[in-house]
């Protein structure tokens, strides 16, 4: 069955092909999809399109059709082309007539740009409480190991102390901005299209205030060419967020796999969470490193993929848009699980305490002793030549202390601002709102 | 002349090839350099690293730099590799053992993150006011031609009434997105790096907190590790808000191409703004809107490129951050010529009022026909199949009139609602501060 | 199982994040891994590693497997990770000690690399023969269609007279190039990486020549370090060359949607071949095309996903080489879908022969004027001026007929030698090698 | 001046606009622009649209601008917009009504992809030399250390031996597949654009199998709608290839920074080729690898770029494709310099010989001892596990020696086998047939 259904046969070939995954991928939809049903006849009702009664029937088949989806008991069947037409159909077979009006005043095209938004809605929010998550466990390990040095490379050359607090730290802080980029992206989704149709609105009195409220949207996507236009586009900026996130998880992924290689010899990991090689014995390989890191690189090239899909398309509907779904629904998943496998592994992470030890990081203290010359006096430019010249003499020593104090070093982490920084963005979310709103919509009678 | 000279000839080929552009580039940053030269300063002889006199001194003499970059009597010498260097070879050659001094407490690493924020919270202003100018242009379009009607495409095919009121409101709506986006990379950049030296901080007791109000600073980047993490990244997180906007811009372009051949004729611009053909005597190209399409498209590919330079380089400086700037600093100038030609384009241009007069258009309106249908009862699905049955027939008329209400739609475009969401964005950036602290830097005695 | 298994029980996320799409992705290896192992095995018994009797028995079994595989028999049990330890696996339930013995001199990395080469092989030739499809009925209709003219376009804007058997026979010509640069491709991809073992060779006395010709490949991948670099490049090499057929595919599917439009009106397709919409009843949209063209816009990003997945990886394998069978993989049938989607469209496209009577391109024909004057001895600029002047005034009016002559051009399409180039290209890949190659290895006793 | 001026106005900013970076790009097409000429008006002489006496002085005046360009004596005289006009400004002013001949049967549009493809064949010959010489050094660099050992990594776990010799060769072997790509990318460029006009031919009776002699193509693009299709399609198949020799140098660069840090001490450059630190006396920086590795790794996202300003624009010429440009000229000396200053890094490499002495390698030759197992007969998996067991313990040892024996391993390292693919493939280019018809058309009489 198809909603646009003529009469023709239709090769099955061309069929398989422009269905592609979609009835796959539109299962993660499907809840979506009732709850905007559940608004929409809400709304038609309120404006005389659906009878009370109509509305009651409609919206206790649409509530089982939700507890179906919740038991893993939908399916969209053989023949029928999407998520939207499998919940009409049903609707339909149930109660006739009455079924086909909900359709009124709505176009596929709004429909899935509801159900994407929904489904966008709800996968941020599982990715921002991961984040946080992983930002407690930074946050953690960086105050338990403040006091472990190891050496700071700038082009991979030895060249300052760092410390292992520095060094988990500064990913928890990385991840204080991504959350500030994912919520301007969450309140670019957070707005209503429902009601701008195939991309031209509806003749009927639509009250699209109403479903705003109902579906717990921040605002609307006022002018319905825009709400159109924004399929593509919001993809493109939610995957553009999620992107900065990957590229955080991506080089401490980075760090992490060069740090555990027996050259560095920073951090280890049980052997659980390695695996080995088909040839060598003796191989303990940080596999589910590189595999969060390979994920994390992937996504962030998704935005490009959008726009390849997208560039130059004129305004209104095209369906090309149908494919994106293939590169923007997985993305999701695909964070959550860096995200969480990163925790995994930095929650049994063993750290080498002793890895200053090593004659090769000897120099690591040349700025220190320069500086020191500084605060006895010695300008700036003098005190690095000198000590250059005692390091090409091989005579360099430093037997001083690190009193590193200022702001954000490694002696005075600040990792209670971060925590701060990380609360405010968080709280700003304002989940409840949708939760909230989904609660009365179910349980409306 | 370079900071770290050790009096090694460098090959002249070498030379050339690792000073790339950044003389060229590093201009733009001179008078970020001086700011930030003069706040770090002013906390050295705070915390006793300079006395009041040196500082006296070197302020005087960091002011007469600013004219001069001011006036354009700035110029990185011959044998000088960036603007850091130079800054600090005219005031050693002015203030002698004092000039030397400025550098304590801070890494070239810094001071360039340093630059690179001042100048793009500059460059992000200029942008977003620029924006402002063209959504006013497009909000007053929509208003002048809320009446006149075009067609709405799906899939490139006559789908239902759109209007130009509606077509310009939609790229308005669309602008407010992108700025809401815009923002929070602002606020990501808006974070003080100064005293992250080489990324592992500092044993001078530097005080961070008073640079970041000196320089007017939302925040500091407080771990030093992710401060300098923070190059690359940055770029990448205001190249893909960027990258939203230009898609704007893209699609409004590739509409006014089409929509100005002749096969569309909906528009058409002034012969002072559109090219000839060295070959064919009667073309009048818009190749304003074209180059206007590829800037456009071509700067949503730089978070790619980006990535393509920093992905998977470890936590650390590395010489590669260098070439981000190549890519970086020439974005935010390109962007503002595709929102400034966009603008002067649409000022002049002259809306076709009668294009649904043509036959090709008759089916436009089926959908009114069908909804009308169901006002008066018949169910939708029953009344698209009685429709489509007289289209087949070729029998589809329609003298009815549009009657579009709901928020949103060509009878109603809201674009009230749309400037006020651009409003509260736009206040949100407070500009001010920064003019503030830059004028107290400039004149404090 | 794990060929690496060291009796550590493995958190049950973790293995299913490692393990990823590889179970399923591998069984599109499985045909090429016996065959692989087939040659392996043969060459193991000619350096003294197995006996003749081992050979005889396991290649029986190795054969006994690929008949399960061709019958869709095979499958990858659960817990047990990959196609490789699958038929491993199978060969030690069979045969126990013997089984164990095909493994000396191969690691799972050659391993892998090699059933990639020889998957690639096999669909690249499946892309080839697919695209002379598609050539062949380019050239069909623009011999059918070379009479009938339609709008040359430059800026989207009328420029000169074109024809249908131009626009048909200039993607024929694309097709050409297209093939060279994947033939190119195919010669990189066509050379022997068994025996490299994890990218260090093998203490065994190989004979990689031996497996070189038994596997019909056209030379070796000589140094070990170098063929295990191939992972990750030669899926970079393959789908940059993708790419370029992608390019073509989608410009033509572009231009037939653009074609299509009613704005057009250049061509048409049978219902059968069209969708609809939900709500306009009139609707009949090139789904199919646009499909086509958003699968092959997304191919050409591919190279740039490898790339954002490989990036900056040292030498040596990583695991992140796993991912890139994700994006590399499906790619292949994706190329052929789109290939054959567009035959079989352009197989029934219906062609408007009536296009230029349209008033709208009456001014096509001005080079012509233009040119006619040259031939009359007026220098082209004047000639140039004065048709301008004569566009003007809205006197222009060519009453002419069409006289291209010249190679290529609309009155010579020179189909004939567009045909040459692409034999001359096609018989050089030369496929008979690998398929005699692969009927020897099946066929030996 | 423009060819097209129509005697309107164009205001300044839109004109700078237009214009971009056109005038500077296109001084590096002027000798081909010329070149071009040459070709073109001998070919209109010769099917009568010039007289003898004509071509004759038209040649004479082109030859003087070709050594004007040679000595650095052209410059586009301001208020002229680019290459192809002020040459015919410049023959116009000598030469009067003559001058303006010359653009009979030809359009700019088929000038600049002429001139584009005329420069792409001379750049790439350069690069193809440089690789040469890269190659050669590779090799050499192969031989003289392949006998100093350096462990192989996978997962950057210390796995089996390797050497510089298969290091340094693993390169150069990798230059031979990127020439064979490139040489495929050089066949699609090396085919005549000339005679397409503005993409749809000419009404004159050109002869294009003489231009395409006398400038040496190997052959025509026939078909002119696909000349013209070629602009951005030529670009991105040129880029490609390159960007497939960057992945080469890209993973080089990251190997030798990665091998000069003190954690792994492979190697290390003397002090002229390193850099220090402004605020650190010690470091000697490996910056000319990072920056060639950034490049090398900018280079390979060039293809995408192409793609973003390209994609679905519809068949014919738009002004989008002036932008391409700025991404494909510089793309050439950037690879270049990459090639040079590896080739330059590596001639003067220092090679630590005693890598393998350190305690953290002594696994590295647990597979030679399961070899050695395997060879006395025990079964393969039998004798991992002994090995494993042995390692677990900690009482791992081996003492034997390395007798790595077949084709590509570090015993037998092929190299001429790999210069002799080398050759085979750089022999092909046939650079000579260029050369040759240049002369000719710069001396004829």
């Amino acid at each position: 069955m198809k909603l646009w259904d003529k009469g023709v046969k239709i090769d099955k070939k061309i069929e398989r092909f422009t269905v592609g995954k979609d009835r796959e991928l539109d299962l993660q939809l499907a809840a979506f999809d009732v709850l905007g049903s559940l608004a929409h006849t809400e709304m038609l009702q309120s404006i005389g399109l659906l009878e009370k009664k109509e509305l009651k029937l409609i919206q206790e088949e649409l509530r089982k059709i939700y507890s179906a989806i919740k038991n893993d008991a939908f399916v969209i069947e053989d023949g029928i082309e999407d998520v939207h037409s499998q919940v009409e159909f049903l609707l339909t077979k149930e109660l006739g007539d009455v079924g086909k009006k909900i359709h009124s005043g709505r176009s596929r095209n709004d429909q899935v740009l509801l159900d994407l938004k929904l489904f966008t809605r709800n996968k941020l929010e599982e990715i921002v409480r991961e984040s946080r998550l992983l930002f407690d466990e930074l946050i953690a390990k960086s105050n338990q190991y403040k006091n472990v040095l190891i050496p700071g490379y700038t082009h991979l050359q030895v060249a300052m102390p760092s410390s292992f607090g520095l060094w988990f730290g500064a990913y928890a802080e990385s991840l204080t901005d991504d959350l500030l980029v994912l919520q301007s992206a969450y309140k670019v989704v957070n707005q209503n299209p429902l009601g701008s149709g195939a991309g031209y609105g509806s003749s009927f009195p639509l009250d699209r205030q109403m479903t705003t409220e109902l579906l717990g949207f921040r605002d609307l996507s006022y002018n319905v060419v825009y709400a159109q236009m924004g399929r593509g586009k919001m993809e493109f900026t939610v995957l553009s967020a999620l992107a900065n996130m990957a590229m955080t998880i991506a080089k401490l992924a980075m760090d992490a796999c060069l740090y555990n290689s027996q050259n560095f010899n920073f951090l280890s990991f049980p052997d659980e969470l390695t695996t080995g090689s088909s040839i060598m014995p003796h191989k303990k390989n940080p596999d589910v490193f590189e595999l969060i890191r390979a994920h994390a690189n992937a996504l962030q090239m998704l935005p490009a993929q959008i726009q390849a899909v997208t560039s130059n398309l004129p305004s209104g509907y095209h369906r090309d848009y149908q494919l994106t779904k293939e590169f923007f629904m997985p993305a999701f998943d695909r964070m959550i699980a860096c995200l969480e496998m990163t925790r995994i592994m930095l929650s049994e992470v063993k750290i080498n305490k002793d890895v200053l030890k090593e004659e090769r990081y000897k120099y690591l203290f040349t700025v220190e002793e320069v500086n020191r010359m500084v605060l006895e006096g010695v300008p700036f430019r003098d005190a690095y030549k000198k000590v250059g010249q005692i390091v090409e003499a091989g005579e360099f020593k430093y037997n001083g202390k690190l009193k590193h104090v200022h702001e954000g070093s490694l002696g005075n982490l600040c990792n209670d601002k971060i925590v701060e920084k990380m609360n405010e963005t968080f709280i700003e979310f304002n989940f409840n709102r949708t939760k909230e709103a989904y609660m009365n919509l179910l349980n409306r009678i």
